[in-house]
């Protein structure tokens, strides 16, 4: 297995292929071809001097007559952690804090008007450890809290609507930790906050360990710039999740993840693209990258001997689109912002074309998974 | 566009690519490698001879202490219709039960336990003409057509599970036409049918012309094999239909299709391998080869011409796992047959691993569900 240095499935095909068979791959792989953004020079070169990878593309609706285009654009953003998880946990979200406003200068540069960073993005991903402290010392407020309070300064400096996961300390409610995306208008108002629904317990994700299944159901958010949702990380397994902020408006649903390759990097491509086909909606998948090394060891519970990190996060953040369409992934390994133009109205049209909400039968499902749900439940099995 | 000549994905892949970036392409594409089955000798010859594709294919899965191992073979069968439509049906239903008997046989030499034929597997897939006669002609009974007495001799002699799509005549319900697909036990038994639970109402697939939303709600079928189920081909856009098949107890879920490539070919290698990641179950997409031309003219709401056929069944049947693996696809234009030896350990112990739904917290979905088709549902909707 190549690992952490391929640098992406897009590259490797791209170098290999000639060009009439890379269209047909393409055209099946990744659906109808997405246009390249024309972002400015000075975007790359801020790009190449703070080392990291920028991307611009763009999908097309089609013309209508009685609304005009719903131009929007992303910015996903994904990152290693600049310090060691050693270093004191004020400098550790200091540093992230200083290499996300860089990213973000770039994505205002490139006209972005809604940016989404990775999920806990403050911290290093140590729900691995299943340690308490440091590790909880990173929790902050999710209404004011200096990362909040930081996300609202870039908002409102840059007009953008920032979506920032972090590791929430709910002060009001007996200290409870939540897994937790802020979202901030580009006013730089707090417009509410989303909890993760589905927490995973597989493998190093041992994260029921500091926080639980989120209890705000299914918010999604106005902005100026089209509704979105927040379904993060593990959610992202969960279909109906994705369904329900899609029942609820969400035009736009962004993933943030922390995901590593041994464990899911061949269903990273399939399942935020299937919930952008189901649901008639854009779907933003971001994953961090690098590997990230813990003070003490820890065991993963497969049987193999304890260690101190847990592979690789494999980046390939990517859009895709109702139309089954999607973007390339970003790099395997470089941090990266990928800025994405989207026609909203593609949404609209997609149901219109499919109508798969029309013909959802929603009724007959909310009936069905009542029973399902009772302890005394038989399913219908016909046996011979 | 290549179009319908050009053979399949995997061997363009194989083609150009070096063997260690085949690997990690692959690694990515298809996840674990599956194993390539042993099938004997004469089952290729005798494909040889019948001009269509064979292929095998087999999943692992982890050892246990407390349960043997639980192979099974399926058999999926893409096909295109031997004679033109405007041949008399009986000449047409004929010619087809001829060409799956002798896949079958072939089938049965490759020691397959549980076969699948495609969406209304005795007919052309006429419902973009809108026209009535013939087409409705070829609708039977489901309990005591032709094709299910033909079903029933094949799944005795050759001791294998049939499903068997057809379309339906229900006489007994004021002869109301159906989608449905009988399952036939390996003794010859009918074990029951299932409905298509959703219809198409796009592109040429004008279905809803002739039958209606499926009334049998989520049947799971227990065979000597294992427990299956159909998901009939557009059903397999809605997540919420495999969820209940899978909730019901399905370690296999069939989805005999018929699909374009124009509408959908991008969606095709997602969705059912989606099914089967969120589901823990094996998932089987069948789709037809080949064109159709029919007699009359017809539109297709698309501002193109009048014409007589919709493009060609791009084929690329495939089996996925649990763990997101799949088998490579099927040709895109030949007939063929494709025998997936499966072990069902790997659905549980695939739902041990990753725990779906263990965290999919039905009662909320039933809840949200309920509340959101009520038609003054007012979706949470946060705005500045």
């Amino acid at each position: 297995m190549a690992g952490a240095e391929w640098e992406s499935l897009e590259q490797c095909l791209e170098k290999y292929l000639p060009l009439v068979e890379l269209e047909e791959v393409n055209r099946i792989l990744y659906g109808k071809e997405t246009r390249s953004l024309d972002l400015p020079r000075r975007a790359f070169e801020a790009a190449c001097q703070g080392d990291f990878e920028l991307q611009g593309h763009g999908f097309e609706a089609a013309e209508e007559q009685m609304r005009r285009p719903q131009l929007v654009r992303v910015g996903l953003v994904q990152n290693k952690t600049p310090l060691p998880a050693e270093a004191p946990v004020v400098e550790q979200v200091s540093a992230l804090h200083r290499r996300i406003e860089a990213i973000v200068e770039v994505a205002a540069m490139c006209g972005v008007n809604i940016i989404c960073f990775q999920e806990a993005w403050t911290m290093p991903f140590a729900f691995c450890t299943r340690e308490k402290l440091p590790w909880t010392e990173f929790a902050e407020s999710a209404e004011d809290g200096i990362t909040t309070r930081f996300c609202q300064k870039l908002a409102k400096k840059h007009s953008m609507v920032v979506i920032s996961p972090i590791l929430e300390r709910d002060r009001d409610h007996g200290d409870v930790l939540w897994n937790t995306a802020v979202v901030i208008s580009n006013s730089g108002a707090i417009l509410g906050k989303t909890r993760k629904n589905h927490i995973p317990r597989v493998g190093d994700f041992n994260e029921s360990t500091y926080y639980m299944e989120g209890n705000l159901g299914h918010p999604v958010f106005q902005t100026q710039f089209g509704r979105i949702a927040v379904n993060i990380c593990y959610g992202r397994h969960h279909p109906l999740n994705w369904l329900m902020y899609s029942i609820n408006g969400a035009e736009i649903i962004f993933n943030p993840s922390a995901t590593i390759g041994t464990l899911s990097e061949s269903l990273w491509p399939i399942e935020a693209r299937n919930a952008a086909i189901a649901n008639h909606c854009f779907t933003c998948a971001i994953n961090r990258v690098g590997e990230e090394h813990f003070p003490n060891e820890f065991t993963s519970g497969d049987g193999k001997k304890a260690h101190q990190d847990f592979g690789y996060f494999y980046g390939s953040s990517y859009v895709a689109a109702p139309d089954g369409s999607r973007t390339p992934g970003l790099s395997r390994n470089r941090d990266g912002l990928l800025v994405t133009e989207l026609d909203l109205n593609l949404c609209r049209q997609m149901n219109d074309v499919w109508n798969f909400k029309m013909t959802g039968r929603y009724e007959m499902y909310a009936r069905e998974l009542a029973e399902a749900v009772k302890p005394n439940y038989s399913p219908p099995i016909l046996k011979e």
